[in-house]
């Protein structure tokens, strides 16, 4: 759980500093300090400072700067804007962080064949507002969509609220173009929905957090923008009545584009912060979005408004104009921000269970809560059982520290023991690492070891992550 | 391209074979040629013999026999109900038959959370049954349902005509209990739709034939079941119209279920034999069908209606009701019985291009068939761009099947240059192993044989397959 500092590494050879600036050229490599200080983070409270830091502007410099660290056995840390929530793209070891943001052009949107090819580069919402001028749609919503890259989000398989009735970014990866850890270069799957040559190595690297190969272009299954959209607020007494409104909704055949919980805990922080008038007795809030056809939506929306007064909500607000949706939406878009006013550092977990253990697992977490006296509000995305149980500590106070490593420990296995996993959205990276084999045993653990060993002989790309 | 037969192995030590019915028990495996020749082949014309039947009751079996195969190193070749198109559950090497349809219990099926866990011996068309008694639904439809088995389904990563707008097998899986090729037990995955943790060993199996491990377990998603049909049958002078119809369609939005195309030859083929009134000039029927709640499916309809009469269709015939929706299939229905009448060997391919491309692909095909003198019917998913150019000859004619050795080669090629895939749902196997580095170079296929001989190092699951 401690920051990991790599200070004063023996630093990377003038020879090979300068093999490295022949590839991209003298202005990529950054070796100041104060410049490899600026790659040494993510999302999470964790450090790692890489020994150079390079920004490669095609595949092909990429594999040579593959070929060159098998050569000369230095780790590569691949990573994009370093929104990540697990420290998978935090430099561990003696290497350097390889910056793929110079590679960031759409090089083809086809609204034929819906599908986009892009550089891993790209920001994800800069991609979203290019799709949707033409009328299409990429649902994959990351929270931090503003900044990070498509590149980071196929690395981690990155979710987003509406995952719960489109799916992951894996759902929408057609095929890559990828740099093998040993810098040969690899094209995986195509461009048809369908494809069934050889293993599916599409989905294999999707999600394998820059441990099998480095992700040079992507190519994306769009959709159709939905044509209409309709938001609901729905504020209950009882947690339990909201979570069995969930399933009740689900139950009427109807699946909201997001299905968004906030606990009593969350919405005492944001009313604290945004002074928005929240009810602070209120034990949950449901947020609901049903996008498609205006005649779909209004169908949706009804049987929702049913199904919420059916199952004892206090209030229900229903919104259609794009602005009065977005004041709907304050509420939760106010979270992340409140809730780190109670304490300096947030440890975001994204343990995952089945839908229908959510009321179990709340319990669970308000217990966790009470025995080590942390602060622990939960929110996230209830339709697909994702939650987000936020502690929030400051990682000065080591004895408390201590009480959020041991609290950790027991909502991962909380989530496990409800039939869940460990990670539904963030990955494994170095945060989750030590808990692993509780979830996929000896026997799966040897298995991703074998496939890791097997393409990454001398263990280059990103070491010490997932195992 | 020629048929393998292996008669007179040496055939398996009694002792194995005593082993062997320790494990599953006496009836449990079969010796006898008569019993060995009925699991020698699958939906295509290649043969194998195994040396024994082995019918398997648990994963406990599967792993105790795996065990004994890598001590005793006999080769196992999994299957279910060897309905397959590329010749990928045949024995192409000494070893046994492991037959997994006494596995064929439908363990739990959730409405609450949306999933269901099966054993892979369960007929695909029971489990859709099952689940739409309870309102559910599984979209997953090779054409093949009515026997073919969930564990083939997943082996083979199986499409089918609803995939278009519903995905194919491997957007359903979400885990999997597999025994290794090196006999563990080992769970991928897991009752979430998010999970992230670890490499998607999930997907990784999904298609791998059975070369990476036998599947003895899977937990599918299901969602509610569409509330109402609409199917419509369209009638076009040109093919050329048909095509720009489907591009048309998806362009206002609409994804129908399922949207399938007939070309001349085909619709003649079931004329002779159905007698159905066919227009036997008309170059090209299209078959869509619409689902969702009623006002969506009325909506979507008359989109598509309005379409196919800007696209100068000749005549559109649209059901609702369940025995008129049926009458509009009959033609479709027909094919696979019907085109076998041209000649007795049937070759069915499913090379699959982007949808935009499939006017020329169709063209390639008709010149491909004119030069190699090929009867070459085509039909199948135009919505997903998976084609299936069927050539029909007679395996006894050796001559004739050089020219379907070349023609087939030629179809692949004409896939890859239109940016397409050698296979969309029916695998490599063994059929389209020579073709395979075509797709995916030599980085690619050595990315492939690394898994595969890290995860099974003495080469005993599947062996001969893909590559």
């Amino acid at each position: 759980m401690e920051t990991t500092i790599l200070l004063g590494g023996k630093g990377l050879e003038n020879r090979i500093i300068n093999k490295l600036k022949a590839i991209v050229g003298q202005e990529d490599v950054l070796i100041h300090l104060e410049d490899r200080l600026c790659y040494s983070y993510d999302g999470t409270f964790q450090r790692g400072i890489p020994e150079a830091v390079v920004f490669p502007g095609s595949t092909g410099e990429v594999a040579e700067i593959i070929k060159l660290a098998n050569m000369e056995k230095f780790s590569v840390f691949p990573r994009g804007a370093g929104t990540g929530l697990s420290g998978g793209s935090i430099p561990q070891s003696f290497g350097i962080a390889l910056v793929l943001t110079r590679m960031n052009k759409i090089k083809e949107i086809s609204k034929e064949d819906l599908l986009a090819v892009v550089e891993p580069g790209v920001i994800t919402g800069q991609f979203h507002q290019e799709v949707e001028k033409m009328g299409l749609f990429y649902p994959p919503d990351p929270a931090s969509l503003k900044t990070c890259t498509m590149g980071g989000n196929v690395a981690e398989n990155a979710g987003g609220p509406r995952a719960f009735k489109y799916g992951v970014t894996k759902d929408y990866v057609l095929g890559l173009e990828v740099v093998t850890p040993t810098g040969e270069i690899m094209r995986t799957g195509g461009k048809t929905v369908k494809n069934v040559t050889g293993y599916d190595l599409t989905r294999l690297l999707t999600g394998s957090e820059g441990t099998l190969g480095i992700i040079t272009e992507i190519t994306v299954r769009l959709l159709p923008r939905p044509k209409d959209k309709k938001t609901a607020l729905v504020i209950f007494d009882k947690l339990e009545d909201a979570a069995r409104t969930v399933t009740a909704i689900i139950y009427e055949g109807v699946i909201p584009a997001t299905l968004e919980l906030m606990d009593r805990v969350t919405i005492n922080c944001v009313e604290k912060q945004a002074h928005l008038g929240l009810p602070l007795d209120a034990e949950a809030f449901l947020l609901m979005e049903v996008d498609g056809s205006s005649s779909q939506v209004a169908e949706d929306i009804q049987i929702i408004e049913t199904v919420c007064k059916n199952n004892d909500c206090r209030r229900i607000e229903i919104a259609s104009l794009p602005e009065e949706r977005e004041k709907l939406w304050t509420a939760r878009r106010a979270v992340s921000s409140a809730i780190v006013q109670l304490k300096p550092t947030k440890i975001s977990e994204d343990a995952t269970v089945p839908r229908s253990k959510i009321p179990e697992m709340v319990k669970c977490l308000r217990e966790i809560s009470a025995k080590y006296r942390l602060h622990l509000p939960v929110f996230g995305h209830a339709g697909d059982g994702n939650l987000h149980p936020n502690i929030l500590a400051d990682k000065n106070d080591q004895e408390e520290m201590e009480r959020v490593e041991k609290a950790v420990g027991e909502i991962f296995k909380a989530a496990l023991d409800l039939g869940g996993t460990l990670s539904g959205e963030h990955g494994i990276g170095v945060m989750k690492k030590p808990y692993l084999e509780w979830e996929l045993g000896e026997a799966g653990l040897n298995y991703l070891k074998a496939i890791k060993k097997a393409v990454d002989p001398n263990n280059i790309l990103n070491p010490g992550k997932i195992f």
